[in-house]
């Protein structure tokens, strides 16, 4: 078994220096060419050279009312009480002296005559005849010339600055090109991005709807990730058909995408697994110049230059590496073609298209890389880094008692939800170790800030329903719910910190059979806070399909043969097993897989599904999710646990509306286990201030 | 002739309100339909529903990691210096109780074999041999159950919600769609916007060019401005061939895109010109709702309805107003579609398109309406107001020390331009008549707020050197030049209020010859101002081609039979026709002409081009811009007045890097008359404080 294990961390700075400086000494950091395109296709394309007018725009004097064209000393004695009369001519010879005042209606946007200078509102005229008896109009007020006129050149005269190079084409501006007598406008090539899917366990989405997924099978999808990058910053993407893990064949996919493409995307092989093979191809077909960036996610990039040549046989192309050249040929030597290794995992390869494709991009769209809109926020936990890498930290952003904060969500380089419910990533620079809870951080945003400020933050106990708030909240109202599942007690803990505008709980106080409200009083002592219970619910075993173990109580828990999965410390589920098992005088010693812990219902469900638990407690809708059995020990309460503050806020209103919503009713009471009848039933926890003293 | 002289008045919010009204009474206050798209082409689509994860991700127990899959229990007793084997196997049946402690290589994402519950990285093991000679590996630490093991479900569990209703994908979103067993997505229908363009008097950008433009002739380029924003805002823009001002012509073609489109866009004919058809066409096949808003700019807008019912006869679409349908054909009423009279003026058609389709289109995709960025500024001129209009100002907007600055632009309709120029825009509610200079007024930005950040204000003096510098500027630097063009005095001005990082100047002082310092000491006294000479230029008479009234010195200006165009005060231009006709006893009266005020040379040639003046003062260039004749009179220096602060600031670096640049010189040098020679010059002005007392 023949691996390399050890990647070398290259610091990002030092690794894009790299890049640029292959880049560059290619004649390849900067754009790559030019065409014209039609004004009807430029919307959004980056001007290649400054424009400037070829036509005045207006190309005449104009008329910028309807009204009537005059000479403005033909109305210097006009006032309110000595009227002028003007007659109505459609030609007028101003050198032949006639005597006459001439006035010519026009339009808006008609040309002036040349014998006028002004025009008169059809508002500020009476037809009239004048004293032969001709149509004629009145006027009552004197006219500055030019009144009224928009004169040649008013928007742009020929020859002057339309736009300059590197400006990207926005509606108006096309209307400016057409107006200064363009039809047509010289703009940056859109580099051609090959993205080629490299790995025997990937399958293409359509092959796994239809044939179902084999455990080890890998539904490919960051092609398609990668694609739409490159789409938005603005080049045109080629995916690649799946290739299988051979050297020859991802040599030969590479040798084929570098014959008509700029950029070359290598996706996964990028580990230092055994199916590595990227960084041979690389080196075999050019320059490897980074095998591994000290950055998290991301950490096993590629950067290398393919050295190709072209040779064209008839219509078909073909591509040799330059040391199997055969000489006879005609032969068309192309550019080096930067070639850049993605690693597989979803999270690093998106990260890595925003790092490395995206500011390459811009360059060859003559622009800088593009700099999100930022805010500093307060880290709400701690985050430990890698030493030595930079560590790109996604985090949901939220405002909570006019705090702007930052909670860092999932990890995982293979979370890619983790990144769809990203509202930034917050850098945390090499050598820093991390950060601690409290620190401002700058977080780079994924979407806009007011959408943040619209932002209801839940953390605490998971539970279905709250997927389906979210759902309807997104359909109903400009809110948005975020949520964070860390357990009812964790949930008070943020509401403590001003964390969360509200946390979902249900903590089974043992002694008086409430709940939450005891848990609450020793929690946020002295705060004002309003209990809604959002639903009730059943509680139970959730086991494999024909419960094959035959569990029926609590006291399953204990048997030797039954493998558990529990949930984490401080989770309402968790608080309601050990007060049972405690009832019962079962420790957790006596429990297999106790210490197993999950975050969500869905997750146990899914342990159970895995074959992997034969049991563990959790609500009846996840295991009919995962189509399992479930056993039934308990019903119990969830609540909304909400500051008054919160409560009685404008922010929480549509939220609060929806638990009285026929429609969010009726969902929520299609899912098996819940009971919508408690739903909505609101009371204020009176909280006496505790003795400090 | 019968014109109709009154527009109606509606405000803003009351025209909103009866469209959306009639939208909604047609049921067209919301998505129009929904439509199933691949993933690779739903990138920047809106979901029209919540989705839920079909398949876990990843769907079975994943090695995270490269290395090997073991039972975690195997490993308790293993420390630095008590190591344990592990046998590399195949297989391995954890039912038959071998004694065997498995270890079986798995790479990143291959599934963990039934028996194990735990990775352990190939970096922390040593290949070695067991008891038996068998390949094992050695470990020296413990491991914890379910070390780099991605379980089942970790991204998504299956039902899990993915992404909620009114959601515009983005890339990574896609993943997640693929990831959770989606291959397509069901987003909401992109509404079909007709763009009809009519008037006689337009004709194509691509008929001007290759015919020429006569007077009177308008380049229609507000269809391609409309389709672009459509196209932007998540519509499928057609563009209409120009329409002739024909009543029965332009009701055809409302007829056709009402046939098969959501929207109408009918552009121009809504002045209360003679070609004002839309209103009447409106009235014909449907509901004229309103006609005429009090905004400005784009007062004249029509919303209205067309009731139509669509006939099919065999292949061919023919549509009908309801009383003309003849009964014997099968018919297929289609909803009531709604129609947008846009005004003609090109600043008011793409305004229009801002406050009345772009809200609409935003409704159809399940969207709020768009949000720009807002920054409050403070206004440097007054801003003058009609009573009873919102009135949407144009500004540029720039940070000069310490303050950010929004300054008017253009008001004028038909100024693309100033759109074009334009940073961003500020409304002036109604009834509030204009706003005074200071105030601090809320802008609604055009671009990212960074882009302002390196934005260089210069104000005072034209000239075309600038554009020459915006122009380098945008190709070799992120610094955008924003210049307006308020003549040598008011750039003084400007400095002296802090609202400009710099002016351009070419003030003569009669009576020491030398430009600018003397003016300087006046209006900026205290300031230690550095001047860096931008050009030497010619100044003199701009003729017509041929010079036909013979002009050959200052005199000239005095003759009866030559009409003068003349600079606006303050420029500099002006103070040297002003003391050069000082020396010969020539007073403005005798001028003809001198009251006709432009504010840059290129206007003055406009005029002269145009035929309405016989000559007027200004430099070689904008006469050989506009192919004019040229008598020089006078040499004079055109310097660039800056604040040490600013010169010394990064800000200006590259500006000022530029005069030194070879390219850039040799680009002024080509334009006729300018002397490249004094090109940054630089010369500390000293300043001696003035004696307040």
């Amino acid at each position: 078994m023949e691996r390399k294990i050890y990647l070398e961390d290259i610091p990002l700075d030092e690794a894009w220096a790299a890049w640029r400086g292959a880049l560059a000494a290619a004649g390849l950091w900067r754009p790559l060419g030019v065409e014209k395109v039609s004004l009807a296709e430029a919307n959004g394309r980056t001007t290649a050279t400054a424009i400037w007018a070829r036509l005045s725009s207006p190309h005449y004097h104009a008329s910028a009312m309807d009204g009537f064209a005059v000479r403005a000393q033909d109305t210097h004695a006009a006032t309110e009480t000595n009227p002028v009369h003007l007659t109505l001519v459609e030609d007028f010879d101003s050198n032949a002296d006639s005597g006459l005042h001439p006035a010519k209606a026009v339009n808006t946007g008609h040309p002036l005559p040349a014998w006028a200078n002004s025009v008169v509102m059809i508002e500020h005229t009476q037809p009239v005849a004048d004293e032969h008896g001709r149509a004629a109009i009145e006027i009552r007020a004197s006219l500055p010339p030019w009144q009224h006129v928009r004169a040649m050149g008013e928007d742009m005269v020929a020859t002057e600055l339309v736009l300059p190079a590197n400006h990207t084409l926005r509606p108006v501006d096309l209307g400016a090109l057409a107006g200064s007598g363009h039809t047509a406008v010289p703009v940056y090539r859109r580099p051609r991005v090959a993205i080629i899917p490299t790995g025997s366990e990937l399958i293409t989405a359509e092959d796994a709807a239809r044939d179902g997924v084999r455990p080890g099978q890998i539904i490919e999808y960051n092609s398609l990730v990668l694609a739409a990058q490159v789409e938005n910053w603005g080049g045109q993407p080629t995916r690649w058909p799946i290739v299988p893990d051979e050297f020859e064949t991802i040599q030969t996919a590479v040798r084929e995408a570098a014959a008509n493409h700029d950029l070359i995307l290598l996706n996964a092989g990028s580990s230092a697994g055994s199916e590595d093979y990227t960084a041979h191809v690389v080196q075999s077909l050019g320059t490897l110049l980074v095998h591994g960036v000290a950055v998290r996610p991301g950490h096993p990039v590629i950067l290398g230059m393919i050295d190709t040549v072209t040779r064209w046989q008839g219509d078909k192309v073909q591509v040799d590496h330059p040391l199997t050249l055969s000489p006879p040929h005609p032969v068309t030597p192309s550019p080096p073609r930067p070639i850049l290794g993605v690693p597989g995992y979803p999270v690093s390869a998106a990260l890595t298209g925003e790092i490395f494709v995206e500011p390459l991009l811009a360059r060859w769209r003559g622009q800088p890389p593009y700099q999100p809109q930022t805010l500093t926020a307060v880290l709400t936990r701690k985050v430990v880094s890698h030493t030595g890498d930079d560590d790109f930290v996604r985090v949901a952003v939220g405002n909570v008692g006019g705090r702007t904060l930052a909670t860092p969500i999932s990890r995982g380089a293979g979370v890619i939800s983790s990144l769809v419910r990203a509202d930034g990533i917050v850098r945390i620079p090499r050598f820093s170790e991390g950060a601690d809870a409290g620190t401002a951080v700058t977080v780079h945003l994924y979407r806009p800030a007011h959408e943040i400020e619209n932002s209801i933050l839940v953390i605490g106990s998971h539970d279905l329903t709250l997927d389906l708030l979210a759902q309807f909240l997104a359909e109903r109202s400009n809110r948005r719910l975020v949520s964070a599942n860390v357990g009812s007690l964790g949930g008070l803990v943020a509401l403590r910190r001003s964390e969360a505008h509200l946390a979902g709980s249900h903590l089974l106080d043992p002694e008086t059979g409430e709940y939450n409200v005891s848990t609450i009083r020793q929690y946020l002592p002295g705060q004002a806070i309003v209990l809604v219970t959002l639903v009730g619910r059943e509680q139970g075993w959730i086991v494999p399909k024909g419960n094959p173990k035959g569990l029926s109580g609590w006291a399953d828990a204990a048997r030797p043969d039954v493998q558990m999965v529990n949930r984490q410390r401080g989770a309402g589920t968790r608080v309601l097993l050990d007060y049972e098992l405690g009832k019962l005088g079962i420790t957790p010693e006596q429990v297999r897989g106790y210490g197993r812990e999950e975050y969500t219902h869905l997750a146990v469900a899914a342990a159970v599904a895995s074959g992997t638990a034969d049991a563990g407690l959790g609500i009846r809708a996840a295991a009919r999710a995962l189509e399992l059995d479930f056993v039934p020990l308990a019903h119990e309460q969830y609540d909304l646990v909400i500051p008054q503050v919160y409560f009685e806020s404008d922010l929480l209103r549509p939220l609060l509306d929806l638990l009285h919503d026929a429609d969010f009713r009726t969902a929520v009471a299609a899912m098996p286990g819940y009971d919508i009848s408690p739903m909505g039933h609101t009371h204020l926890v009176a909280l006496p201030l505790m003795d400090d003293a």
